[in-house]
């Protein structure tokens, strides 16, 4: 019923996460409704995306890939307002954005790109630590934040973490993890509930 | 936090129909992290989409433009195998994909483009009732199946094709509205439940 290049475009837009046959239906047509330029921007920018944007080459958050072909430097990295002293490790680009939006991070970021995966077979050797610790002395960064998320991946290269870093001397916190705001005591799991009562503070 | 160009794909992809911030950094993310070819496949498809596809000269579906510039015919209008004296009216192009899914219609289909809405302004001239009225004549179709929405506007629209089309002769029906398939007879609105009634068939 599609014509063949609906059912091309319609193939593609699947393969985005979370994207069904409907939904995929759904953007095309709407493409083919609104203004032609947008489809016309949208798809040079989807097109050029790989060309464009890199990883940063000192955090690894993304960043616009310079014409010149020198080093790629994200947005925050170039930021000089940001306290070169705190570090945040991240482990995925997702997670920084999501800081990000709180606002109350003052430091810069370093993206693992990955957590530390017995199950998966994702050992020390994959994780970017020579990069991380040349970093933390480069810049003598003071405190460094670790944020990886609270899941079993997450603890075990925070523990990495801890291993490599707390030798040097310097202040190594992680977020807190307990119940979330606006949440309701009644539906948090054991084990939240069980950090937030660990992590409690003086009121 | 975002690169200029990761900034400039997110405000356009969060035009699309239900996308928000989150979910167009989703797709970023993915495209930065799958196959290369899948964003330059994706972007070409989209940016060229405008050129490529256009609505069939005979029914209003979505067909591929031809590239000698003549008129665009889509894949159920060169069927063969479809029977041309069932003609299936519909409002949108979205609910002629519904009914082709359900894969019992054998006829071909005309696509209204709108709905009558006297709430919204559209009156009965913005309506292409010439061109389905050719179309019934050239092609001595023999029945009309009215799919138009079970909504204010698709009943009023319904009206409209009754009044054009029912002096010409021809068998016209209307599809069946009640209660949907899985469907809990509890839940259902007082007015599916009366048409559910006035629609009872012999068992």
């Amino acid at each position: 019923m599609f014509s063949e290049r609906l059912k091309r475009l319609l193939v593609l837009l699947s393969r985005l996460p979370g994207v069904g046959e409907k939904t995929a239906a759904r953007y095309a047509l709407f493409l083919l409704a609104a203004d032609e330029s947008l489809s016309r921007e949208l798809g040079a920018e989807i097109a050029a995306l790989r060309d464009r944007v890199a990883p940063c080459s000192r955090c690894n958050n993304l960043a616009d890939r310079p014409e010149d072909g020198g080093a790629a430097l994200c947005a925050i990295c170039t930021d000089n307002k940001r306290d070169a002293s705190i570090l945040c490790v991240v482990g995925r680009v997702q997670d920084l954005f999501a800081i990000e939006r709180a606002g109350t991070m003052r430091g810069r970021y370093f993206v693992l790109g990955r957590l530390l995966s017995p199950l998966e077979g994702v050992g020390p050797d994959e994780l970017p630590m020579d990069k991380l610790l040349t970093l933390i002395e480069r810049e003598r960064v003071r405190e460094v934040i670790v944020a990886t998320p609270p899941s079993v991946d997450g603890e075990a290269t925070a523990l990495l973490l801890k291993r490599e870093i707390a030798p040097r001397g310097l202040r190594l916190t992680r977020i807190a993890s307990g119940v979330p705001h606006g949440g309701d005591l009644e539906y948090a799991d054991p084990i939240t509930m069980g950090r937030a009562l660990a992590g409690r503070q003086e009121l």
